[in-house]
């Protein structure tokens, strides 16, 4: 059996063509599984190698079943991210004319990318949610509706064609994936790379946030996503999933790190990785005072003066 | 020759009373010198081994005097503090009257402690300003004027008695004073040590000063004095000289150097010293996540993740 990776199916979707930009899926079994947690949990189990989920939206900003999966349960790491142009083909069976569409499908979480565009095009369009924007050209090509919005990937798999492509509300609208395995060492920093972790605050009081922004502050650790998550002990109770940008070798960002274990009730290390945005060439540099030879001199001065030599 | 200890003269001041309750001084020969700088300058050409000054007045504030010779020239260290509450006697000569009073001497620093005493009890006292509160008793015993404010020790070195003792204006008056040397290394941590130093900061922007406090409040470190000298650069350019809790060898206070030497255009370590003012048992405890255990083990701890071993 060769090494898998489990993904969020079905096939034909959005999350499959994320996967498949990855170099090693060459040499990779993809299975896809029905939820976010069920292929987490192959990787848990090791049944696979890892597994491929969307984390973060830029319309609708952090996939709670990703995040929620990551923070609880036994802890898995985050080894790569994939970042994904998300634009919407209206798919239909061949031959029918746009006039014909008098139901749609897809996903719910494509209503809100496609709802401009409807309104103009198919104003007294029925919509109809499925399962998966594959699983709606799927019911497309059945018969069940007349139209489906899906990557135009999704065509040729179900006999479609597309009646129009390039559909999207928002600009640039993206998803952001992450392959999760379990625990192990990370790979080295590439000069571009990021930290993701979960953070619980050790108790309630006014500035506590701003206490722990504090904590990347000091360090001149650039924060790229603060996503708050009940942490299920009631009303107002949350964890931080947190993106911080530099690599946990990176002498800021591990001091960041050892400030927030010391001071939060719990910190969940998710990982360093390298960023999908930006090139080692195109990440601003460290603030004046935060590079790795400025931490390492200052360190050699506090000894020096430890001996009273200086 | 004997080791000998430079001091602030002359004899019979507050300065000698405070130097004679370290218990070192009976093997040293101590040494008056006419100024703050003369005395310091021995120590740095070596003529003495320490020297011992005031820098802080509960009443006055920081001893720019002090401040200002330990921010610049070749670099020296506090060992030391002593804290002496500061108390004023009218000093005359035996057998003078109250009612017999019309001038009065002291050092000018002397003047805020008593006005409010002269001027219910000797309104239309004439005040000539001496060039020390032990010159000022001289100049009693020579006659030249009818009473003298300093400390009632001064009053047997000079042939003098006291008419009032226990004379201040503020309660709790204090002059706080240091034992400075060469740079060496500090003396290992009592429990309840002070650090001090001086910071001159990079640029100068909105928040700055807030960034520098943000150093000290991230790692949990209390401030215990914060005064700012010109750095001679121009009306607005300042450096800042800071005592805060706790030792160099504290991994808090470690740590905040570091920080601070990162980030700060100069830092400068005026050195780790026992706290005058507490023992170990009345110093308030570290707060959470910030004692040497837990700095310790949240490195831990970031090592492990930086191997993928949690």
């Amino acid at each position: 059996m060769p090494a898998s990776y489990a993904y969020l199916g079905p096939e034909g979707t959005f999350t499959e063509v994320a996967l498949r930009t990855l170099p090693e899926v060459a040499t990779r079994e993809l299975i896809p599984y029905v939820s976010v947690q069920s292929a987490l949990d192959a990787v848990r189990a090791g049944e696979a190698e890892a597994a491929f989920v969307p984390i973060e939206n830029s319309v609708e900003g952090g996939i709670t079943a990703t995040l929620d999966e990551l923070v609880a349960g036994t802890p898995l790491m985050i080894y790569r991210e994939v970042l994904l142009s998300i634009t919407f083909a209206l798919l239909v069976r061949p031959g029918t004319r746009l006039s014909e569409v008098k139901t749609v499908t897809a996903h719910p979480a494509a209503q809100p990318q496609v709802r401009n565009w409807l309104k103009k095009h198919l104003p007294d369009v029925v919509w109809e949610s499925a399962a998966s924007n594959a699983d709606g050209a799927r019911l497309v090509q059945e018969g069940r509706y007349d139209a489906a919005f899906a990557g135009e990937f999704a065509a040729a798999r179900y006999g479609l064609e597309a009646l129009e492509t390039g559909i999207h509300d928002a600009e640039n609208a993206q998803t952001r994936f992450v392959l999760v395995g379990r625990p192990a060492r990370p790979a080295a920093p590439t000069g571009a790379d990021k930290t993701s972790i979960v953070v619980w605050q050790r108790d309630d009081h006014p500035g506590g946030l701003r206490d722990l922004l504090g904590e990347f502050a000091t360090r001149g650790v650039n924060l790229m996503l603060l996503q708050s998550r009940p942490t299920g002990a009631g009303i107002g109770n949350y964890c931080f999933c947190i993106d911080a940008e530099g690599h946990i070798a990176d002498r800021r960002v591990a001091e960041t790190l050892t400030g927030l274990k010391r001071v939060c009730l719990q910190v969940r290390f998710l990982g360093s990785y390298p960023r999908a945005d930006a090139g080692p060439a195109e990440v601003r540099k460290p603030l004046p005072g935060t590079s790795d030879e400025e931490f390492a001199s200052a360190a050699d001065w506090v000894t020096r003066c430890q001996d009273g030599r200086f």
